[in-house]
């Protein structure tokens, strides 16, 4: 009896001292490949908890930490046939995580995902399930088109490129004019950021679709954010994206397409560095854009637009970070009389799912007022 | 005077010591970063002779090895500073090149260049400048879009993505109707190749500034080459991509866009498998297309054609490739009566500034018969 006992209790803490201790929670088997992998790769993948588990072929290599799952990463073992697997130790937050490799001291990418620009580079990246991805969601309705323009800049001495959003009935409604939302990423990204991590071609197809927009353009180009180092931001100054974007930007997108050329129908919205290039520019030229959107980027003061006759406001964070900051802010701005709203997206940070959401929220608001 | 001269041909042949064998052949240092690597990254380099240098940082690496310059790669050597550096041991053609690292003998790729999708990855890649590079340059002219289409495709029952290249014009000529060319990628590859590797929008602009060709647009869609392993092509059955390109794909874009929807304005050409594909598709539908292309990509006979109303047929390769067996089957085409043009690229094999230069060549032969 007593034997058995022990025998059992034995067992059991040999069982206990396989897992770590951060692993003591079910992790449910339910796995699947995460939807930003490359074509035809199983890993990384993710569980519907939002674990997500890696699998690296690196027969030789000494050591493989993923960028993910806290502070330290994980730490990936290798087995006998040379592969490097692991799973994150606590779930990741519901959305779109940047990371990559340390292999052997060497920053590199995972070779199962595809590439985002995000810390300056190239990065992998994966995508956790979120309970309410309907709003991105790839549907077989009407697409708008994501088409990639050259524009000429005499201020930078280059050709520059713009990513621009036309909404579904655009080819088709050939006297139609519409609305333009000028939409800027944060440090570190591009030109890319917000179509591909942030999805915003699907909402604003999914929105209009749905009926909870009217249709409009939105031009995305690099922001000019990244000669700044991170830390620096706030020596950053904004007076050469300014001229870029207001004087050479805004002119050819009037000019080469279909837009409602005035400040009641141009918004400018972006997260992060762009919400502070958004805060400089929308206040540095207050006759050019008539709605303004601050998406996990400060936010505005009463003062500080008086007398600007902005049309709206937006500001909006992930409640894992300063959410009432926001939310003060906004009932100021309400209080004084300006059309403002904010929105805190429930249970993210400082990622891509809050700034998926904050569009989703700021976007009817736009365009609305007389 | 004895001693001097023994000093001087030890110290002579220690420098040869440390240059591999292959290496004597004088290497200019004028490296410059290729023009493909990521933002802010100086390697890889290439020289003015088309040698390529490699350094990647990876302090506890064993070994990491470059998958270019010859079959064995080009193996790199770790410095004090935990960086791996190497050069390749002769010049790489002229033109764009996929590689990857093996690194611990996992397949990486080297974070200092962008991402190409080729090999059914996406890949390193490498760019050599070439002699005649000025036709892909970019410049500042008017430029077309590349539009990032998404079409509902019945027969595979989900959303697809085409890359359609727009001219400079399109935007403003708003009754103009333009022919269409459906160019297709080689195995391996995918919808963007065209447009990244093979600087296709690039060079449908120079060659329209420059009055080479009328414009028209030009679709690049998924070719579903890549289930058919290499070495099975043979056996690949293009029927299921004939069902979404004619079926489905071309009606959606003469739908779509201010096309010239008939044959006379319809050419499919494509490099590789993209030319087995066209081929097929040209022969089993010869209601749809006035003008093939095979690049790199097998011939046409007479016998083949017979019957077939075709306007013009474009057939090129490099000239380390099958160069006579193109250029005689366009004899015996033209012999035969049929409006042929063969291309051979100098000193390129199969490799994408043939198929560059083939785009070059077989633009202003498009759409120009009666």
């Amino acid at each position: 009896m007593i034997y058995r006992i022990k025998t059992a209790i034995c067992a059991a803490a040999a069982l206990l001292c396989t897992l770590s201790p951060a692993q003591t929670a079910t992790v449910k088997e339910d796995f699947r490949p995460s939807s930003f992998n490359a074509p035809g790769q199983e890993y990384p993948m993710v569980n519907s908890q939002g674990y997500a588990r890696f699998r690296i072929h690196a027969p030789e290599a000494s050591s493989i930490v993923v960028t993910l799952g806290g502070k330290e990463g994980t730490a990936l073992r290798k087995g006998d046939d040379g592969y490097w697997t692991g799973t994150t130790s606590a779930p990741l937050d519901e959305g779109f995580h940047y990371y990559h490799l340390i292999l052997d001291g060497g920053v590199v990418n995972d070779p199962g995902t595809g590439f985002f620009f995000g810390s300056c580079r190239w990065e992998s990246g994966i995508e956790v399930p979120a309970h309410d991805q309907d709003f991105y969601a790839l549907r077989n309705i009407p697409h708008g088109r994501i088409e990639d323009v050259l524009f000429w800049s005499e201020s930078t001495g280059q050709v520059r490129r713009a990513l621009v959003y036309t909404p579904p009935c655009y080819y088709r409604d050939r006297d139609r004019k519409y609305p333009v939302l000028y939409l800027q990423h944060g440090w570190g990204e591009n030109e890319t950021s917000w179509s591909v991590q942030g999805k915003a071609g699907l909402i604003m197809d999914n929105m209009i679709e749905d009926g909870r927009i009217e249709p409009f353009i939105v031009v995305m180009t690099y922001g000019m954010t990244n000669e700044a180092r991170f830390g620096t931001i706030r020596q950053f100054d904004v007076k050469d994206f300014e001229t870029v974007l207001v004087d050479e930007l805004v002119p050819y997108i009037d000019s080469h397409y279909r837009t409602m050329a005035d400040r009641e129908h141009r918004a400018m919205a972006g997260l992060s560095m762009g919400g502070m290039e958004t805060h400089a520019i929308t206040l540095n030229r207050p006759g050019v854009f008539g709605y303004y959107g601050l998406l996990s980027g400060g936010t505005y003061t009463p003062e500080e637009l008086e007398g600007s006759g902005v049309k709206g406001v937006f500001i909006g964070c992930g409640s894992k970070e300063n959410p009432d900051r926001v939310t003060e802010a906004v009932r100021e701005l309400q209080e004084a009389g300006f059309n403002a709203m904010s929105y805190v997206s429930p249970d993210t940070a400082h990622e891509f799912l809050t700034w998926r959401r904050c569009l989703y929220q700021m976007a009817p608001m736009l365009f609305r007022q007389e």
